[in-house]
């Protein structure tokens, strides 16, 4: 069954291949009266390009999106928004080696099985180029969300491979290709040059956050909000783990110590990271998530082909030696497009969301 | 809107509060012919009942499911399954202090502020009492994976607060009542006795499995399995955090070493959990989950009340003083909730689910 | 998949078969705080009933309906409501002579064909009984509607057989067990008496109305207020046909009559039936339906049997002799169901319903 | 709410304006392996193209569609497959005297008060433009459909304004610019010369059927078969009625007559129209529509403007003076996507589609 769609209320329907025409998606649901122009979007797809540091893919792609419909005089109308980025910088001869054969960690594997086709082109179907639309879509969650109730989406890095990075501040974040929070980043430089020279790639760890968040979205049983934000992170590619607030922290946490109290001026910590039973408390999300290595990596694998047979395999082409570093900006609209669906589910049940009284906000 | 109902084509819709006439689930899209009795669920729903050990919560309820719906002459005729369960040992007088505070780490607070209402009696809907609906439906997903592929579900307590507990045998799992993989158990025993005397609670880390994995479920972009894997358990009271395979051991690891290699015979490792790019490998399904120490506890509490007013609040009642002793039997359900709707999509788009070609099982 | 699911944000799960242990529906997405008692919903299941007069079938079930969940001291919660209807007055012996046999015209034949099993208990999952939690479900929807807009639905029949029914007044339509909109049934009580001695049966025209109709309703392109009504009104048993406004007279309609004109008091005219491209005018919905004869008959049928050979069949058993006579309160709960979900849907995306500012309500 | 994806399974979601850059779907869910090129689908859109003779609007577009992803060398992959066709011949200038005032019988006066915004330009959103996109999905379906079932759609012309038109022979269909299917169309060009000279329009009333048909398709109680087609026909623009089998004529039919008898050889009649309790018979879906007269029209109408105040409007640019002349593929195309819908979700549940034992087609 279909499963190229985020979220009900707000749907965000993704289509396209890394080599084929075109990628993009449909947004259904977006409310109607918004200012929405292409530069609205254009600058998250530009925070999450390929080329633009030594450290990423050297696929060089301008990702310029254009809006098909649903906005009429720079306003949304209420009706299907379609952006469209067309695939201009496609090298396909790059893949045909890879055809026949399934690379370790890669959906190759899955992707033959499962149809018993795969458009092997860059990846196909399962590139994490598809994330651009789900980036495209986050940008409208965002502007609306910002202006309807102040909210603010924000992630950064907080670990490469075995480099933990201490939180400094959200001002350093765009300074630097890594999305870390920190001043001086010639540690994480030197460790991927490094990297990149043993042919062989790492894992990372982000954060993301959400703040000016009402309180009263999630729908349990089984829509909770963190439910909603699990399935929207672990569908991230390379995605292994999913945490929330104190995540598995929480496991050698007392009750007395982990259960956030409260006081006329709002909660005193944040171990829930903003959900309590499925619901936003109105504190800040926090969600941390785990990315694996890039399975695409230079050095030689022991694998089989498509018949079976014991072979080897080496990726050439242009990889990200960390995936995880242009995972920011995606995690972010992620974040958003689940806030986004959540607020209009409140508002056809209960009619209006509330903004919180207070509560402390426990995010650096 | 609705957020009770977990799946698509197997649906299920659960109702219910710990403290109304009953609880329940209606399961719609059940494959007709397969044999179904009262039994075959109520097994599952002992497995979970509480007041079964001096460690869970005395509250002592029968939990005895009737069919209402969906099975004519011990066959499901494909119509929707109504499963009902009543509530018989409500005391609801314990609960009546608590209607006006929200105590700290509890979905008080945030029942209370969506809706504007809420069921205090035992937790209302919030309460754990209404996973026994989703573990009812499990059993019948269980039942009909069992005869169509030959799958079973397994979990185990791999953590109880600070004491890790190693994997010895399944074989373990069914004699202790922590479902801890191990021979003996008297240290978990003397760990909670000291925590129940302190007047406190604590966190667990639980492990769940699927083993005879078909090959190709999992509908990416969104609805990849990892996510719904996702899902599902973060829906799942009092949890935190998941990963699927190595988890975040998966940030530190090389690409040359995550990436499961294949031979002829299979793969290699499971570090992947059994699911890459979203879709299922045929390996063993490999999940882990934290969940938060109860909040629910006799010590006091700085909190407020419903009036925004300075507080404290103890819990009296009967409570888990460690939830996660009884979530292993639940994991279970949900997992294989998730895997059964996964199938019958599969079947949907590509006509038929596929068994894997020899893959090495990883899993202990 | 499942398809016992009316609406997504207000959304019915009916379960349940003609002759097993009950019947019922679970709502998910009902506003909280509403007054909810079991009268309110008894009194629209009491419309329905059967065994009311001599023209419907025999079979006396008082159709008590009990609120399992979701309801708390007198107002709805949020969370699902659950409703039960116990059966009461099976006899499972009259049906025992038609398991092996199809009955012309009826569900019989297609329920074990898809299924390769059925429950022949009087009519099983395709019984007319089935409807009773629908009406339930409307009654709540109808409650709901009222109370926020001042909403109301009402039908009528218009038609028995070849007997065309003026309409005179809603005033009459409680006071005979036609729901006919006339003072005389005479005729209509003639004619029914007659049918019966001859053994056979037939079928009738519906109309139903919403009045107090916000504007904005209907989701184009597809989820249209009017694609959503005729799917509802088709949905139910026996119904061959949906109308909406002018319907088939519209054929020979010109363009210039057919598009009711607009003045600055409303509408001069309601050929739309109150929708205009799939969305809600403000007038009142006006909708007809079309309910083909009972298939259960007394008169000799020409058939098959299970294995494909010819025979004959006779329904002996209490059955309508024409389902039309109580279909009226379940077409008026369906518009309601329908109505209900395209306002919540309206208040997700818009952020509210608008009522209409002065249209004339053309509906006599 | 999203209410632009017709489908679960075979979800089609339609974007675009009728003068906006582009229009066009995305289809998620089709099975995989199916060879699919753009000539496949072309053929069904030029069938509803513009301006292909004087009874249909002038607006001459070529309707080129691009396959822009979901198909790697010549055949579907199983993901999702974006359809785009580019607006070329849009002249917005004919539509800016009518951006302030209301046509009669037009969606203008609901768009408006709907989302507060609306594109006037062409009829925007509710142009009936948008159902290329429809057209273009059902092309994809109708293509599995025959390969695996050997199914066939076919629609004709039943009557134009008063002028019934008899059933010859599918053959002279595809020879005349109404889809009539009579050898001689005279009468109905005289008929239509006239009307547009007269500066008015007219309905007309259109029949589809599908043959070939499997058994068992349908998903009771909500998701009947039926209750799908009427959904998707009455979705239609300008549809106000829609008929099964004896539609309307079954109100004065009695049940010795209206139930198809069956005999070892099939069903000797199908007043059910395919459709028995919500489950398709294995016999031809018949199904009439009926379709209003264009509210476009060059004759003067009283209406208001979006201030409310008293005006005139006449409808000048193209427009067609029977939008049923061009209705019959698209109603072909959604009787197909229907079908397919079910077909998928009878393989999820039951595992497969059974083909019926030679029931007699009774369509002509």
């Amino acid at each position: 069954m279909s499963g190229n769609t985020l979220g009900t209320l707000f749907a965000v329907t993704n289509f396209g291949e890394s080599h084929g025409p075109a990628i993009g998606c449909v947004i259904d649901g977006c409310p109607p009266g918004m200012e929405l122009a292409e530069a609205d979007i254009q600058a998250e797809l530009d925070r999450r390009r390929p080329g633009t540091s030594r450290h990423v893919t050297q696929r060089n792609e301008p990702d310029a999106v254009e809006i098909l419909s649903g906005v009429y005089e720079g306003k949304t109308t209420g009706t299907p928004i379609c952006l469209l980025i067309r695939n201009t910088d496609q090298r396909s001869k790059d893949y045909s080696a890879i055809a026949q054969t399934f690379r370790p960690g890669h959906a190759d594997y899955t992707y033959f099985h499962k149809y018993g086709i795969r458009d092997p082109r860059g990846g196909g179907r399962s590139s994490a180029r598809l994330t651009a639309p789900t980036v495209a879509a986050g940008a409208v969650a965002r502007k609306w969300l910002a202006q309807q109730y102040g909210m603010q989406f924000r992630g950064c890095m907080a670990q490469i491979g075995e480099i933990e990075i201490p939180f400094e501040s959200w001002e350093h974040v765009p300074h630097n290709p890594f999305f870390a929070p920190v001043a001086d980043v010639s540690a994480l430089e030197d460790y991927m040059d490094a990297l990149r020279k043993a042919g062989d790639s790492c894992g990372a760890k982000i954060r993301v956050t959400a703040s000016g968040m009402p309180v009263g979205l999630g729908e349990p049983l089984y829509d909770r909000l963190d439910a909603d934000i699990a399935k929207a992170m672990m569908g991230l590619n390379a995605v292994k783990a999913v945490e929330i607030g104190a995540g598995f922290a929480s496991v050698t946490q007392r009750g007395t110590t982990h259960g956030d109290s409260l006081s006329p001026e709002g909660f005193r910590s944040n171990n829930a990271g903003g959900v309590l039973g499925g619901i936003s408390t109105g504190q800040d999300l926090e969600v941390t998530i785990a990315i694996k290595p890039t399975s695409s990596i230079i050095s030689p694998r022991e694998t089989i082909d498509i018949e079976g047979r014991s072979t080897e395999v080496i990726t050439k082409g242009r990889h990200d030696p960390c995936v995880g570093i242009r995972a920011t900006p995606i995690a972010e609209a992620l974040l958003a497009l689940v806030v986004m669906e959540h607020a209009l589910r409140q508002r056809a049940q209960c009619g209006d969301v509330r903004l919180p009284v207070a509560p402390i906000k426990a995010s650096a």
